[in-house]
């Protein structure tokens, strides 16, 4: 790495993201120096890259520190020499992301952009890119870690570790340290306080067992779960509450994404009720989006506006700089991320991508080894994991066939024929985003 | 065993079954020549067991083999010097099951007698019964291997190998017999000549391969299923047919129990429409097994009543007699069998029941090893895996949360909030069969 | 394969052996028709290739069968469209195992030439040759299996897993056949009803359980073996007789070649005596095979004659008959061979070689899950693995570092120093053999 | 634990180490503020308890640390309450080692006190011991952390996980911080900037990686170590430096126990030498032994004496203090130590124990996962692994047949006839400490 300070790119540099991002990187200037920061977007989103780019900069500006932003449509330029790259993209932008969700609620299924039906296809959309990119930085800077922030993390980092010459890559998700957050607040103590051991697939991850100050209070949060107004939830999911008879049963902490499997059935109606009302996730999300970028044109705002909490990255830019720092600093702290298995969780193959606690250094997440995910939940962890390697494998292809046996596996799709109702419709409203599936 | 012939103990002697195999081993005499067959059943079965019974002794008289056929309620008796045990027992008779079957149902849930939520009753009910049954044949003939054909065979198995101190179990079911069958009635040439690579658990079989005369025609066997008039089904699923484009895209073949969870939505529907018209499944076969035994009482009846097909078991006396003439003779040819697993199937726990081709012999099956399973059905594989091991253990501790998390879990059950509904109403109906529930 | 009959191409066909193989083939012509069968070898073998070939074609004749034997130096026209290959080629000639067994001995070290520092030469030797057939058969006949025979077969058939785009590969030994027919032979009974849990590597297999007509009788044979007139031995290796207490303390049976690492010095010992009087074991062949070949050279002999059985391949021809019938006509038997892994032992990696009972058929042999070696016979078995893996390694590679490598972590070699030692010597001695090196 | 500070119970804390670990205590009193030190020893070792004892309260006392130290014989009132319990006991004194190391010598054979034949009879007296302490934690102090010195820690760790009730077990050795010492010299660089990826077993651990800053530099380390000057040794293993290309061939650090497997000739012929000369390493250890306790007498010594340097226990101080520093502060640094695998290393079973980097935590240890080891390292290390687990086996068993098992598959010793003759001269030798094989 440079002796003058990183360089770092960020592909999808216009996310409305970035200044949380931004806000990071400011505050953890002096153990992380970044001294250029490439934000990159393609032609279609080149207006909202100069927006938030220039809020960038004032917000650089604001902050005195001597942080060079720039903004291009040229990747190849933002790679070369770069040390870290971070992908925060969005193929199809939100307007692919509705029909995502909007599609299978069609055929009463639930969308879900990450781990479900709608997942999949942001899967076959997003897994090229960011094979593509993974090749061009082997190629521009081999030494560079890709951090990958683009949903659906897990199958993305599956993806890459399984199709890409290049396999320094992590995954990273702001669902983790939601849980330690949340788990904090409702204990009433310092996050910083409160360990968690996690173990399983992105959106898909448990507390296996959670400590204070190193000591197991595990039963103490479980017992404190059972109460409905103590839950940990995500602004993008509903909150409809636990079972408290099953959360006893479980033993650990689910992550607020399991809502969807253990309560399909709830989560369907609030999603089906909420199409009709407010809109789905994805439209709520267009609006606030959209009413960012309003603000974010002020050429007086030069601070991250508080509105952007709403959009639900909470935790965002506190993993995302926690993480590049530890690598960059080689601090040997543990984080949650996305990394290759190795044998941290038995059950799980050796070389697939999971989500677990790892000592995070120069060289790398070193995943610790949990031994074993229990019995009860083994099953739909290891049957996510079957969808991912399914869907990877499909948008890698382009096979028709592929794609329709991930969907099908999907454990929210209840059959093999509105699997193929969801799958047909879904590849031609995505048509302009699958080259692969139409050679 | 003994120089003057084998002793065998068929507990639940009395059910509908027994003519058919009786008949088996009528037929297979010379090869296995059966000293005593001692027919067991509770107080409460005594009057099916003497009609069941006489007619079995018609049977031997009328084929003139010189099998004693004793009848009793003293299972001790029955046991001991036993050679082999088979069980084909019903806890609670076919009233419990036609509650296992309804009381999901009026949740919108499918009751699934083997591995769906009245599995899971119908194991909370029986694992205890053969698990002491488990336990006096390790005391009073500690040599002889229990042959179980009770369902829910996976999870039985799964129990007795891992709670009992007697390891010689195998497991035996229909299914994959019924697939062989299928496939070289569709292909028009003799069973004899179709080898299937079976793999997976009880009742979630995948026949890998297909071969003719040992060569690979898996494409071709799968190529003939797309054609929905081409299914193999059994007697007591419904044949909705397969979306040919799933069938292409699994490139294994699923087993007729796969419906439930590959056509979750399909057969609901179905089920609820019989539940309204013919009755369930298990109410059409309590109508059946009452006009059998009304068959059964006719004096002059001297051979199996061609009836008893009907009732579902095709191939049931074929497979008890094959298993146990293998193992009485050291054949060593290859049959699909419940055993441990032993590495067989890669990524199921080493020491969990499967259902895999094995080699038969004296000392008992010996599991071929496949591999692993194809990624795409591995996780529903796990996920039905890890119920039928949570359902084990509830069976055995009489733990409500342990009960609840089985019922959340299992694919078919939509929401933690209908598991708890299902299990509370189902644990009241059960109640007098469930008495380490109610310690 | 062909309507009428079979094609056999034999690789190294001018081996003494030849006429074993022959005449097992004429045994079972009639479940075996071979139509042809070339025997192949090269410019400098031509003149044994003559002499074996012309009584071959004595044999055929004498036995009425019609069988064509054509002799070739032309390899690829005897592999166009062949049904099984068979190799029994020796890199280098019974001159080069000469130096294989005595180079180490100069050392101090034993020689043994399969899994030895003798064999990693072989190995070296022999694997680029074999992998070059292998690429051939996958050129010319890819429904072939290649039936390798030659030594060190587990590191060869580790190296064609591992190396060769052609899969169809299935390593043989007489070994465990001997083993069966020594045990047979002790207990006085029809080798027939002997069988026997194959499980470990080549020359390195255990029988884990012996049974008579299914019934386990381990213990029995284990104590048949502390006597020490009842040896399970072969033609080339010294029979010093087992330790009783540690035959009884190890519960499995050890092969012959076990003797090298369970009684090193012992072995050293002789075998350093018989170098200074009758010579190695190679001198000792080499001896045989030039008063095998005058015998050949008699045009009035036309059957195999009896002196062969001196040179040690016991059971050879019986063997591989045996594999190339179950396979061709799709018996399902049981067999040990060896082949890739797939769980079959726990401990072995799964797509490893390993030497276990495999069901013999037209797909190829299907190992027998055996769960996983003892404890106790475990690291030796891996540490022999780990040396094939790195020959198979330095044999590609040509590494000189990989090569030092596989010596030193050979359980027969004492030091690094000695190790490097043994390879400089040995690597100049078969410079003309081993072109990898001297790129 | 208390609030008022830690109680730590030392068994053989007469041991001439114990001024060693006074020394680290009194440094770390601040973060470590032990409020009672118990000192626990056997009748037999009552005299050097006295004398030890007293010069750790004087140097506690020096110090001006409030830190009680009490002696005892009666382990069970050490134990209550306590927070650690320490083991660096010695069953039957260093005269048994003498006879650990010198029975073999006479057969020929390196006694190497831990993973040789000689550790082989240490653990056969130790293992008893630490199961019989380890209930008693379990019964007394539940909570306790055992942290074990007492060699061969890697089998009794093995031993503590297999067949204790208590698992809270650590097994600490002084090798890996040894190694990474010895890096850090011969570097010229703070220790704290080179970071070691351990892993394997006790004195069988490689270092895979050497970082320095979090920088790959394994390779130039590896270069280093071909230079003989630059050797990481230890006081107690005689340094033969290694043969260059075998440490560039190998790609990974051995430790300098690996010199007794990997250059077993040479450390054969240099322990016969001293044996002859100086004594072997007991006898050297039991002068040096004797004249520290002379020094220790002195009233007017209340530092640690300089002369225990020579002893051979470098680092033992700091690693154990570290250690208990961590688990007490819930510091989560990454420390290498014996523990339950849980999968951090492929190759080793599950449920074995490993050495390799953990995370430290209050909860205990979390290893990190390594993956695999390096395929030509694999082999012994999986050798050893059997060894010990069979080794543990015998000791708890008692049995004669598994100790020789034990014996005769260690790769330190060339015959089962040898391997007879050393065990049964041992089991006399070592008769009165080994009451389980004299019953």
């Amino acid at each position: 790495m440079s002796k003058q300070g990183l360089k770092i790119a960020t592909i999808g540099g216009g996310s409305s993201y970035t200044p949380e991002l931004i806000e990071g990187f400011i505050k953890r200037y002096n153990e992380l120096p970044i001294r250029e920061l490439w934000l990159v977007d393609i032609k279609e989103g080149e207006h909202k890259l100069q927006v938030v780019g220039e809020l960038a900069k004032r917000m650089v500006q604001k902050a005195g520190v001597p942080m060079e932003i720039h903004l291009t449509l040229d990747r190849r330029k933002a790679l070369e020499g770069a040390d870290f790259v971070t992908t925060q993209l969005r193929v199809g932008l939100l307007d692919a992301r509705i029909k995502d969700e909007k599609i299978p609620l069609k055929y009463g299924v639930i969308g879900q952009e990450t781990n479900g039906p709608g997942g999949l296809f942001k899967g076959l959309r997003t897994i090229p890119v960011i094979l593509e990119i993974a090749e061009e930085i082997q190629e521009l800077c081999p030494d560079a870690w890709l951090i990958n922030f683009t949903n659906p993390a897990g199958m993305v980092t599956e993806a890459v570790l399984r199709y890409s010459s290049h396999q320094k890559v992590v995954g990273l998700c702001n669902v983790p340290i939601g849980m330690r957050m949340g788990i904090a607040k409702i204990l009433g103590v310092e996050a910083s306080r409160i360990q968690i051991d996690f173990a399983g697939l992105n959106h898909m991850v448990y507390g296996l067992r959670v400590y204070k100050d190193g000591v197991d209070i595990t039963d103490q949060v479980l017992e404190e779960l059972t109460n409905p107004t103590n839950s940990v939830s995500m602004k993008n999911i509903v909150n409809l509450g636990w079972e408290p008879d099953f959360i006893k049963a479980l033993k650990v902490l689910p992550c607020p994404y399991h809502r969807y499997y253990y309560q399909t059935s709830k989560m369907l109606e609030e999603e089906l009720k909420a199409a009709e009302s407010v809109g789905t996730r994805a439209e709520v999300v267009k609006q606030l989006e959209e009413d960012l970028f309003e603000l974010y044109k002020d050429p007086h705002l030069n601070i991250k506006p508080p509105q952007l909490e709403k959009r639900g990255g909470a935790y965002y830019s506190d993993a995302a700089c926690s993480l590049i720092h530890s690598m960059y600093n080689n601090i040997g702290d543990i984080q949650p991320v996305n990394t290759k298995n190795l044998g941290a969780i038995a059950s799980i193959p050796y070389d697939s991508a999971v989500e677990v606690n790892c000592v995070i250094t120069k060289d790398g997440p070193k995943p610790i080894a949990i031994g074993d995910l229990p019995v009860p939940v083994r099953g739909l962890v290891q049957q996510i994991k079957s969808f991912e390697r399914v869907a990877a494998e499909a948008a890698v292809t382009g096979d028709y066939h592929t794609a329709l046996l991930a969907m099908t596996i999907n454990p929210l799709v209840p059959s093999d024929t509105i699997a193929k109702q969801i799958v047909d419709e879904m590849l031609e409203a995505h048509k302009d985003y699958l080259p692969q599936f139409f050679k």
